[in-house]
């Protein structure tokens, strides 16, 4: 690894803090199988616990409603699949957003595919789902309303209190799901204050571990997606990961600070110094730890391996589907242009970078995009 | 954790090895995300790929054929549910062994709610499965046969490849999958030397960490149970648990020495100097990791408390199901009475234990069985 970077890839994954390092390494010698009858099963169950507790606490709710997972494909996976098959007799209507993260979208085409009745929602040119599509579409007959709280790519808001209001008092039989992947750490995402019945959360986005995650399921047992022993109520078996659960767990209670000043800043830099940019998701709804913006005439991947020679790091589109050479999913149903998506680049921030970061960011933009773009011309 | 102790539980789970901690740590500084197209992510990307070679190296074959999971468990389940959807339009029957574990079974009685016929083939008293029973059942409309390699309660070796024979002969539709998580590291477990189409491996028995497992699957692409995006080529997506997987990775490359004379030692000791005990599964068909014994009279779970005060750890039962308090399904399936169930105690070995720490458990175990028998008989 480089000895100097600016690591702008924040929504990608995160730096495990030092206290999530440390929590890993002593749960690796505190190695008994929390299934154990004995003292050493029996640290494992503890270790697991405190994590329940910790992370419960930073979802601002309580440890019994807490399933821990592989991460947050798998919470999502569990929310939706869970959801749909406890309730597939009291309704067949699922609705979802066309700016979901691929595995809640990738979920409800194959649910699609075993007969439910699938309705996406749109999005607006700010980024933000269409509330009216949503009304329109939420009847006695849905069971299931899955919209995230923060989407990966243009670090948007979404409107999940209106969202849980609209599906509790259209659709009584219904259960609302929030993937909070990328909004858990950095603003309040309690069930109460969302109404969400369901909400996964992740740990290698808060400076946790890869390889934890965990599903908050408010009421109701969910149909698991994995069989096994009885470990978590059977709700997901299976030996628990209690390194990565330590590390999440540690993670989970500390704070990320707010990084709107280098969200301000950085913005600012780009929009002041560099023509023929846009800003994707308006910052009315921005939550700040994401900034997206178009470089017209440049391909982001290019200008992404520019940016890595000076030790800088940001994505094209959402990692997860950076290896896929299709247009973001997002900024379609945004609507925009196809030289606007190509030219799509996120820098996603976290508190340890400084302002000084940011303005080193924009001087080499200022010149790298000029560069590239005259030899393009050429 | 008690400064010594002899750690007899190696079958719930083992101490991660000082390569696999280090493996992990080193995992954790490198934190790209895989799917990044960065060069942290492709530091990323190396790690899981070297472990992969690694563990298709352990396994005796190429690394295409491996998709990382979290853990055992979910490998078992995606060799199972991944088998039987992708090849139901061939037929309908199913077979299993009444002494899987449970995440095997418990996978086969979903299928079984979902229509799928389901035979499960007994045991012996020996603790063996019933070829002949297997062959009266392979037919034509069978598409799967799921046996395990190595019994997790009693360490009985099972005839894989008869298993495999008989399935592909009888059964041309068929795949024969195996979990071979008890055996993975201490036989050769080769798919060319089994026949088997599928196998199922976990990191944490091996001395890695828990939260991580492969599948290595032979031919075909089984149907995901988890969906997302393109990671593992969408058989398992989700941001790899990449600590996870570089400790395993790091333990897979470590030979686990014979364990053959502490099983020896253990089982003289013990039947040359208590009476009335039963060793459960025949010795013939012992791979000599684990030896299970019947203390007449006693309750395991008393005997497992009295042997932690020694700082001995032992297991009733499999620790994956030893919260639960029924008594064992697989010592049940040998045909064993409630009384031998009731009184067994599972010892599982790894290579750092030696002689004298089977002597000096012998010892405790001479002294402690009788005051307990001599206790209850009061």
């Amino acid at each position: 690894m480089r000895f100097f970077m600016i690591y702008l890839d924040n929504a990608s994954t995160t730096k495990p803090s030092a206290a999530a390092v440390a929590a890993v390494t002593d749960a690796l010698e505190h190695f008994g199988n929390p299934s154990s009858l004995h003292g050493l099963g029996l640290d494992g169950e503890k270790i697991i616990e405190k994590s329940r507790a910790a992370v419960a606490k930073a979802l601002g709710t309580d440890k019994k409603s807490i399933y821990f997972t592989s991460g947050g494909t798998e919470a999502n996976n569990l929310a939706i699949f869970g959801s749909a098959h406890a309730l597939k007799k009291r309704g067949n209507r699922i609705i979802t957003s066309a700016i979901e993260h691929p595995s809640v979208l990738e979920s409800f085409r194959a649910l699609e595919k075993d007969g439910f009745e699938v309705v996406y929602i749109g999005a607006d040119k700010n980024g933000v789902i269409r509330l009216d599509e949503l009304k329109s579409v939420v009847d006695e007959n849905t069971i299931l309303v899955s919209v995230m709280t923060v989407n990966n790519e243009t670090g948007v808001i979404q409107p999940v209190r209106e969202i849980g209001e609209i599906t509790h008092k259209a659709a009584p039989a219904a259960v609302f799901h929030t993937d909070a992947v990328q909004a858990f750490g950095k603003m309040n995402c309690a069930p109460r204050l969302t109404g969400a019945d369901l909400i996964s959360v992740s740990s290698h986005k808060i400076h946790g571990p890869k390889g934890a995650g965990a599903v908050y399921i408010g009421a109701g047992k969910p149909y698991p997606i994995i069989f096994g022993g009885s470990q978590q109520g059977g709700v997901r078996p299976g030996t628990e990961n209690v390194p990565g659960i330590a590390g999440f767990g540690a993670a989970a209670s500390e704070k990320q600070g707010s990084c709107e000043d280098l969200y301000d800043i950085l913005k600012k830099e780009i929009l002041d110094g560099i023509p023929d940019v846009k800003i994707n998701g308006d910052e009315k709804f921005a939550g700040k730890y994401v900034l997206n913006v178009s470089f017209l005439g440049i391909k982001a991947e290019v200008l992404l391996h520019t940016l890595e020679r000076y030790g800088i790091y940001v994505s094209t589109g959402s990692a997860c589907s950076s290896h896929k050479p299709e247009p973001s999913h997002v900024l379609t149903a945004m609507g925009l242009t196809h030289r606007e998506i190509e030219g799509a680049v996120r820098f996603s921030f976290d508190d340890s970078l400084s302002a000084a970061d940011m303005e080193e960011t924009a001087d080499v933009l200022k010149k790298e995009v000029a560069d590239l773009r005259r030899y393009m011309r050429r």
